[in-house]
């Protein structure tokens, strides 16, 4: 059983050249000793600068990808070697997650750690990548990749359905996608939605996108009966009130 | 319906008084213009300086804190107004969350925010607190405060219970409380196992806290119905290959 988590439309890249040159950004770049174009776009840094991009509220938020990645990649599903990690970027990159990498718990070393990726392909150097980018990846070409017997992309404009029913609904085949939107507002693109055999809304408001890969891992795992082993394999009965 | 979520033993501490002087330590303080003693103990900053400290290996992770209170703070549960959220910390300080919090994605502005915090008592400083600080508030009195008429603890040393059972249980009492640790490694202390009517096991390994606080309270939406609600209000229909 294998669940391929796609975040998907993901607001990361590094900085574009249209706005290199503004004050907040040649600045950050000399404190950091990095080439602007090298440095990660991040809204927390850049907001103001940002104010002239296309489209820059969809844009420049990495926190959104590491909090999604440190929600997935720490569950039981992803220990038990059930669950694959891509992030799919607003330009059409790819990010090959390695199961096993243990990320940065630090938002900055996090970014730097991206910064090295864009710029070397992998991380690290040497040995079996634990991140590996692919400049040029659609969705299409991923999802091909892939080979998802089944795909639910995640969207308020779709079919609402339980998030148990959608756990179930994957659980009925052995290799299946998600797509989740990593971006902070909006809708996935149609292309995107279109990738998938099911758009399903799960809320009728907006979730964190961590909120939303935090739900369907979990609900994946009672579908195939992860949580489960796992719960009956542990346990002393420690009671309250007990004493040494 | 009302569930208290506390972060218990909580990694978040500002440097204390024996490692002041070190050399990372100052050097960080004058880059930042902070005093050492008013900015937050970090081992993503700090590892080789706490290497000094006693029970270094449970301290000086304000991660932990922010990705939990992101994870609780999103939620339906939350928006719904039938979620509490309390910081309680190692060193028995209390911080009390105000729901409608909207905290930094970034973490650095989030551990600015907590200095703020530990220095002025409340945040922000004129209007309703966002964030307010009891500098002397021991797990006991807190839970006296809030007086749920059940608390659960979760811990690997606890009774193995699938976390759809905790979540009904919890949902059977109209004020509940859930104690979740929030340091990186180790178990919740006797004292604080002592204060929960259970203590339960969720799994045999070691989960992230905000794995923790993102499936309780998304089991607990499912039994006091929250998220059904929210799914049935929503959805028009988007099939896979629509056009416009």
């Amino acid at each position: 059983m294998m669940l391929n988590l796609v975040l998907t439309e993901s607001a990361l890249e590094t900085i574009p050249k249209e706005i290199c040159r503004e004050k907040a950004i040649t600045r950050r770049a000399k404190k950091t000793g990095k080439h602007p174009l090298e440095m990660l776009l991040d809204r927390s840094y850049h907001h103001r600068a940002m104010l002239r991009l296309e489209a820059a509220e969809r844009r420049g938020r990495p926190d959104i990808v590491h909090f999604s990645l440190l929600a997935a990649l720490g569950t039981p599903l992803n220990r038990a070697g059930n669950l694959r990690t891509y992030v799919h970027t607003i330009e059409d990159k790819t990010i090959y997650v390695n199961p096993e990498v243990r990320l940065p718990r630090n938002c900055q070393r996090f970014s730097g750690l991206i910064e090295q990726l864009y710029k070397k392909g992998k991380v690290p150097k040497v040995g079996p990548s634990l991140l590996r980018l692919n400049q040029r990846r659609p969705l299409k070409a991923l999802l091909e990749e892939i080979a998802p017997s089944y795909t639910i992309a995640f969207s308020r404009r779709g079919t609402s359905m339980p998030l148990h029913e959608a756990g179930r609904l994957l659980a009925s085949f052995p290799v299946t996608a998600v797509l989740i939107g990593g971006f902070p507002t909006g809708h996935l693109s149609k292309e995107s939605m279109m990738l998938a055999d099911e758009v399903i809304s799960i809320d009728s408001e907006m979730l964190d996108a961590w909120t939303v890969v935090a739900r369907i891992i979990y609900e994946y795992e009672k579908s195939i009966g992860i949580a489960r082993t796992h719960v009956h394999t542990t346990g002393n009965r420690v009671q309250s009130g007990e004493s040494d």
